[in-house]
This record gives C-alpha cells, structure tokens and sequence, in this order.
C-alpha cells in the first residue's frame, strides 16, 4: 500500500471534527491537523485529542496564540503539510478557498453547502465513486441529497424508480448552536417548492425524476424524509426491503423493535458507544415500508442524520481522489469496518449482504 | 324562520367549548347547555361566560356540587331541553352515548375521532351538505381530513385531480394539555403507511384517489399538510390559485408579507382579535404555489388549525340535520359570516369569491 495520504481538514465544526476523528480511524489515511478561527472549547477539544491546530487566517493564529493556544501555522502551512485538504468552512467561505487550495497544488473536497458548480462533480460514493478517481475538485452533497442518494439511487439502480416525491422535514437547528436561531414550537414551510435537493441529486443520477418538498420544525436531532416512489413495475414490500436491505449506509430500525422515532434512534447510539451518539447510515424504519397494493408505488421513512453521515462519503472521496483505491466497493467496506457501520443495531432480523455489526 | 334550535354540547374540551362559543354567535340556534364531568377551571370558564353547565353523569354532577359548582341537573336533562346534541366527548365515550341520544329521540353530531361506522355518514359542509339533510347521525369528519376535503375536494370538484399524495404532520399535542404526553425535540413517524386520513375522506369523496403519510412533532399549534396532486389535464398556478381563492374557508396567506410560519399566523389570529387566537380556516401558503413545468403536478403547503378548524362544519351540520337551512352554500355564507370567517387576512390581493373582512 502507499503510504499514508496526508488530510488536511480545514474547519473545525459540525462536520470537521467528525471528519479529523474518521480519518484518525482509517489506517490507509493520516490527519496532518485542523485549522479553525474559534479560540474557545471546540478548538480546545482539538488538542485535547491531540489534533494539531493551524489557525485559519493569521488574524486567527494570533488570536490563538493570545487564547493561551499553540496553533503549529496557518493554513497555508497546514496546506503546505497536507496531500488533500477538505474544507469543512462555512457556505461562502469555501468558496473563496478554492483557487488557494489549487495554487498549492492540492486537491480539496467541499461539502454539500457548496454549489455543484464550485467543483463540477458532486459525490455519493455508493452512486459515482469510479467517476471520483483522480479528481482534484470534488463536492460530497448535502446531508439530505446524501440520503436521498442511498436510498432512492438503490432503488434506481435496481430498475425501480419512474418517479420519486419526497417530503424533507429539516431540523431546525444543530445542537452545537441550539441556545440561537433555532425554531421553537413551529413549522416553518420552504416556500420555493420543488426544494432544491431533488435537482441536486440529479447532478449525481441525471436521469433519476424526483421532487422535494420541505420544511424546517423544532427539534435538533435529524432530518425525517416521507418518500414516495413509483415503480416502473409492481413491486413489493419484500422485494423493496431485500434492496434496501443490500443498499449501503441504509440501516433497518424497527418501531416494533421500539425504535418509535428520532429520539429513540440517538438514544440507541449513545447506548452502542457510538462517538458523540453518531448515526453514519439512513435509519430507515423497515417496518413502515408500504407498497400501494397494485405495487405500483413505494412509500419510506426514515431518519438523515445530518451531523455525521456525509462523513463516510468523505472518506471514500478521499481514497477515490488520491488513488489509494480504484474499487469503490472496496473503499465503502474499508470505510464502513474502521467506523463501524452496520445495516441493523438490534434485533434479529440481518437482511441479505448485511455487513454484521461493526 | 323557525325558532331557534336548541344546541346540547356533550363535552367542554378543545371542540365542546368552541363549538359552545359558536352556536352563540349564530341567529339561528341557541346554546341550551354543555355537559363535562371536570371541576376545574375548564367547566368554571363555562360559568364566567354564562352558560348553562349540566354534569355528564351523575357521579360528575355530585363532584360539581361538591366543589360549589351549581350544575342545572344530569346529561339527561339537558338532552331532554335540547333539539339536538352535538357530542365532544373524548374518543370512544362518545360511541357510547349514541343509543342514549336516540333513545330520548334527539339528533346526534359525533366528531372526526369516532370511526364513519357510528353514524353512517361522514360530513365536509363544502362535499355533501345537501346529503346531510334531515338525518339523525352525522360524524364531523377529523381537522386533517377536513383541511384535505376543503382544499383536494375544491381541486376535485375543477376536474383537476387525478391522484393526490399528502404527508401529514401533526401537531405534538394540545396547548391545553402540553404538560403531559408531548414530544419533545423528535419527530415520531406513523409506520402504517398510509396512514388513515386518505381513506377517511374517501368516506365522503369515494372517488378520489389520495394517499397521505403522518409524523407527529414537537410543536402544538397545529398541523402541517405537504399535497401533490396529479392532475387530469395541464394546469397553471394561475388556475390553482383561482380554484383554490374560491374554496370555502381555505384562506391565502403570504411568506412574502411575513407570515413564514405556523408562529406567525397564530400571531396574526391573536393581533386581529381572534377568539382563542382561533383559525377556522385553513391557511394555505399562497406563494408556496407551485405547478410542475408540464403542468400535471401541483404542490401546496398548508396550516391545519386542528382546535377549530371543524367548528363552522359543525354548525352547518346542524343546520343540515334540522332542517334550518337547505341550502348548503346558504348556511356556509351564514356561519362564516358570523364568525367572521376570511378569504385573506393581511394584504391587497383579493381573490375571486372574497367574502371579504368579516
């Protein structure tokens, strides 16, 4: 095996620290550090778990150096240490740094806050990982088109899918920042309908026809999608579960098992050590899978766990994009096994091509 | 006109005490009483606002007297002072006062919570008024399938509809009781896909086609309805708009002139002097309008104010039943008159059909 690519993680937020704390789990991989402007305890937190800091701008180093921290540079220093950067910076400024990025003479992966533009490929590794290989610009989309991505794509793939109409119901807030700007006791609906994470799947599956509605309501803890697929041919609800049973990062949960809702889920995870209770798969309650009797329609639910499950993806655009491996069945089994992703959590009932526990 | 109708409300909860309200702002019909078994401030504010309170069985008329409540007798004697009884009881109470009413010869309204079977005959003023004449059973039919009937069965009755998909999200709980049993930051999905209210309202539309799926939130000042509806025949938002401006008691509001939530027009409720801060119409988003390029789709987004929304459904059904009025499009103008019933509350765009301020 080569050794060890270098991943410069720039951004130290929601999506950063679960990232630094993956990579640190792949042996193929090496964390070169983080850079971040925040001088408080998330940054703190990084040293703490021994994760070299950089400070973001030079205003940011010195503040840093001010807060009592040791940053080791800027990012130009941390880029300079790196053979990939991910940048995990917030909508806008990612942007900005991509010419930078490039100038070095490195390669950068951008998050779904970004525009499919900015980078001119957009990534879900189960749906266009060969495509990835090699790329010096790639953009893991957003939490909700990732999981629509799992679900909907296998479903795709399988021949299933003539039309797709979702209904994402968003988390109003992080929990990171839920003391601000967070909605309380209130739906507050997209207005602009069809929601823009149809189109955005579309520049990964081009041919996939899918709409989306959404809203935004008072709870932290995921998104929730109602999914309603017509078939281009009956179908069942054993046929349905048997493919999503095989789809990758889709995890079964059960209502009867009581696994009732959100809440239940990232109880589960908190019970199963996961870090910080992460989910990394689509939780999908296999016991509400329906089919309209004449199989022409499917209908799901299921649970987007935005904090955390663009982190596998990101892991296999890293290997796709450096050539550490050309396989994407590989890479997601490699990935999955250092993380410990699963298709079921409890009970008995392991669907064909399940992974096992992790 | 005949004199007026003697009104017994059965039950002073969420719908007792605003139907209780309504009657008395009707011409029409008097309010000859309500029956509860609670002591407390519920049954107190009853008093406050001078209306004849009757115990619901004789243990709760004894607990009424014994807390220095002055009931005017039992159930019984308010049946028998009554021309017809509308029962708010809670689910499953209800079904077992059905005989009781028709043995002591009265008329009966049940609501959405008892299942069709009970009387037979499910009601949507704007659907099936002139069907509902005479009769002595007639089941008010839930908020979530009244909200679907007013707004798909305006659409229907265009000849627009050909399938309509609808997710449902409900409210947590009620304001009244949120202390206890409310979800708290999760979102509980329904996993008996679909869910009932599709079938519900086909009990009064047999044929049209809907599905719906439901989740319950963290949020208790409502419901929020996300519909797709297929349609016969290329349409417009123009020609959506048109329909739906002339649909009984669906009024437009505007995230363009603030109203961006369920908040927001509850505020709105409370600011023109609403009682309760009471919706009886459903809020439908007009600039959430959307129609699908080919014109074979129409998306809409909705507020279900489920405390008050099948009020002027009820006091139309009593019109119906005895023979008050037999016109339906009559009685509709006169109860949405009374209570001040709108097409639009805020703004200068003024639909076909206004019924203007009330």
């Amino acid at each position: 095996m080569t050794s060890p690519i270098r991943v410069a993680v720039n951004g130290y937020g929601v999506i950063g620290k679960r990232l630094a704390d993956a990579v640190r789990t792949q042996d193929d991989m090496t964390l070169a550090g983080v850079a971040d402007i925040a001088t408080d305890y998330r940054v703190r937190t990084a040293v703490e778990l021994g994760i070299l800091l950089y400070g973001a701008t030079d205003e940011a180093t010195g503040a840093m150096r001010s807060a009592g921290l040791a940053p080791l540079g800027t990012l130009d220093d941390l880029i300079a240490d790196s053979d990939i950067v991910v940048d995990a910076t917030p909508k806008k400024v990612a942007s900005l740094n991509k010419e930078r990025y490039l100038a070095a003479g490195r390669k950068a992966i951008f998050q779904g806050g970004e525009k499919h533009e900015l980078t001119g490929f957009s990534f879900v590794a189960s749906l266009n990982y060969a495509d990835a290989l090699g790329r010096d610009l790639l953009r893991v989309v957003s939490c909700n088109t990732t999981a629509l991505g799992r679900v909907v794509g296998s479903l795709h793939r399988a021949g299933l899918v003539r039309t797709t109409r979702a209904v994402l119901f968003r988390r109003g807030t992080d929990p990171w920042e839920s003391h601000l700007n967070a909605p309380l006791n209130t739906v507050v609906p997209e207005t602009s309908t069809p929601s823009h994470q149809g189109p955005d799947l579309q520049t990964i599956v081009p041919d996939l026809d899918v709409v989306t509605m959404a809203a935004k309501g008072p709870f932290d803890l995921g998104h929730v999608h109602f999914t309603m697929v017509e078939t281009t041919r009956p179908t069942s609800v054993d046929e349905v579960r048997d493919v999503l049973g095989d789809a990758s990062r889709v995890a079964f949960v059960r209502a009867d098992e009581g696994i009732v809702g959100q809440n239940s889920i990232v109880e589960l995870m908190r019970d199963l050590g996961r870090p910080r209770a992460d989910l990394w798969e689509v939780a999908l309650w296999e016991d509400a899978i329906a089919v309209r009797p004449d199989g022409g329609e499917i209908y799901l639910v299921y649970h987007v766990p935005n904090e955390a499950i663009v982190i596998p993806e990101t892991i296999d655009a890293i290997r796709a994009m450096t050539g550490l491996e050309s396989d994407g069945a590989r890479s997601i089994a490699k990935t999955d096994a250092a993380l410990g992703i699963r298709r079921r959590f409890v009970g008995t009932r392991e669907p064909a091509g399940a992974a096992g526990p992790g």
